[in-house]
């Protein structure tokens, strides 16, 4: 028999209007390898705001009830809508990770019945999920669905961080809008695998919050002396490799000079094309939606690129990635422990005043959707 | 028995004059593995040129003789001074490459003896070069020096292109800066292994060039159509990869995201992070010293980065490296043929106007210094 599950759903019309609903979908019984989910516990994360929300202008977010449920809606400004060409008129499932509890499993999957399990396959805003039971990794026996809601993109983005370091052969790391829930994680990571992390900030409090979990590199952009404490912190821990959050405007290039800067300090005669080392920043965020600039004063053994998760996952294949997936189910509750500001339901994530909340994202705040509440 | 040869030296000194002069030095008989070359052809490349001049002002050139020789100065303007910090003081040779005719040999290089060879060590703007023997190649019988000249820097770097291409997984390449010798080298070398190129010229002088020689897809970065024109040759070749020359400013952005969209045109529903096919640009060179610019229209899979030959020799390792520079001896007359347009001696190199002609690396224009004349 079929359950039903109301979904978090989200469309921009081709007309430029953004419709966020909760439809019913009848979830069909899993098949021999398959498990359903009561999805119990799936945050909002920078990418999910990403789907959900668009290019709109969340000022003119607002909601009707329409046959007893809530619809959302808001503009997109027409400049913006060509960002969007590729969903237009396309109704999109939201959720990228989220824990539940199995509760059906086909035949080949009966040992996960009952068990709590994350997942990170998408369309986790949603009461009932069916998946391939490969898709989902149970937690140690006591892991609760809210400590398990977060098992993926930021675990296993620090995860990545620390395997393409490795890979590449870089031996430490820049880190920019550090404080982030993601940057915490990737801190309390680098502590326990004892990799020298220099965190980029912009202001005082976010240093204190990196202070207090024990990170020692930390270098606020907004003082007048950063370049000069950054190219210190760089020497110091001999960081060629960074990983930027920003993207746009200065801040991956002036990253790039430090690390020069730091290089040719060391040699007594670097020569015309500067350090022969390797300098790489990769950029997988998009705080700042300007250009990315790169100064000339970064040698010629130097590159600037994007970084993805699902990418890198791709590059290392399915088995190394099963092993980062079992690490993070062992260490939820410590090395990778995320903590949450808001516990949502769907019907409020619909909410206009609630959006206008979680989409600042807020240092310190992280929202959880609660889709069974 | 040693044999004295003039040598042409730059220096610049820690109060920021440049010093060009003629020196004897003495060059000691060769060793068993060793050969002397009489060099008589050597090309001023545009590294030369950086070499030769740092980053002095062409305007304040002047030329006196002390001591029957003439020393030439020039003024490196203050604020300029510090990108030479690292040279401050040091009297250094020029001249990338040469070809010459071997006038002494060990006894295990006998058979190189009279021989036209190629060399790509350095220090090539003197009369008589001694060289471990198995720095030089020789060329079939029946080429000359001046055919040989520029056997190393141009045709080692459009092979280091297409080796990358392939190392790198991508089928076919842009390059800018098109119309350059090395640009005629590309297309020649691209028609021989049937591979496309999409040539960014700037303008219709530097198109009817390529036209000539046979390419095909040449796009003008001054036409108001250039990044629709530049889309469309991009979607046609399938390039993922670009060579860019100009280094500052938007012209590498600019590749990357006519990249993008030529991909993403090519797909039913892209995504939200656009193409995941990587896209590469490879600045080789500064013509523009300002920042580098990257749009974040690019998607996640990109990457802008530096690139120089020797760093691509040692990726690729010595046995291969020694296949392109046999390859280059077979077909220096063909495929890899440059011409001059100018024959000087290095006493007229030191001259004031002939400095300020070929400092200006105007498109067609390049010079060949012979040390024996």
């Amino acid at each position: 028999m079929s359950t039903t599950s109301l979904e978090l759903r989200s469309l921009i019309t081709p007309e430029g209007e953004l419709r966020l609903s909760l439809e019913e979908r009848e979830v069909a019984p899993p098949g021999p390898d398959e498990v359903v989910i009561r999805v119990e516990a799936a945050p909002i994360n920078p990418a999910d705001l990403a789907v959900l929300l668009g290019p709109a202008d969340v000022a003119t977010l607002s909601v009707e009830a329409t046959g007893g449920r809530p619809v959302t809606t808001a503009t997109v400004p027409p400049r913006l809508v060509p960002l969007a060409s590729a969903r237009l008129g396309k109704s999109l499932p939201i959720g990228l990770e989220g824990a539940g509890v199995v509760v059906e499993a086909g035949a080949g999957a009966r040992h996960l019945l009952g068990k709590v399990v994350s997942a990170g396959a998408g369309r986790m805003y949603t009461q009932y999920r069916k998946l391939p039971a490969s898709d989902v990794v149970p937690f140690p026996e006591g892991v609760t669905p809210q400590e398990g809601a977060s098992a993926y993109v930021n675990p296993l983005t620090a995860l990545g961080m620390l395997s393409t370091m490795r890979l590449e052969g870089h031996s430490a790391l820049v880190h920019t809008a550090a404080a982030s829930n993601l940057g915490q994680m990737l801190n309390k990571l680098c502590i326990a695998d004892g990799v020298e992390v220099v965190n980029v900030v912009r202001s005082a409090e976010q240093e204190a919050i990196l202070r207090a979990i024990g990170a020692t590199h930390i270098v606020n952009s907004t003082h007048p002396d950063f370049r000069k404490q950054l190219t210190a912190a760089i020497s110091e821990t001999g960081a060629t490799l960074a990983f930027d959050a920003v993207g746009g405007g200065q801040l991956g290039g002036l990253i790039l000079a430090a690390m020069e800067a730091a290089l040719v300090a060391k040699v007594p005669s670097p020569g015309p094309y500067g350090s022969p080392v390797h300098k790489q920043v990769y950029v997988y965020g998009r705080l700042d939606r300007s250009e990315t600039t790169t100064p000339p004063a970064v040698g010629m053994a130097w590159g600037i690129g994007g970084w993805l998760l699902p990418y890198h996952l791709t590059r290392i294949g399915p088995e190394e990635t099963q092993k980062l997936r079992e690490r993070v189910a062992r260490e939820i509750t410590t090395t990778f422990a995320s903590a949450y500001t808001s516990e949502i339901s769907l019907a409020e994530a619909l909410q206009p005043q609630a959006i206008r909340r979680y989409q600042r994202k807020a240092t310190g705040e992280k929202y959880l959707v609660r889709p069974n509440d």
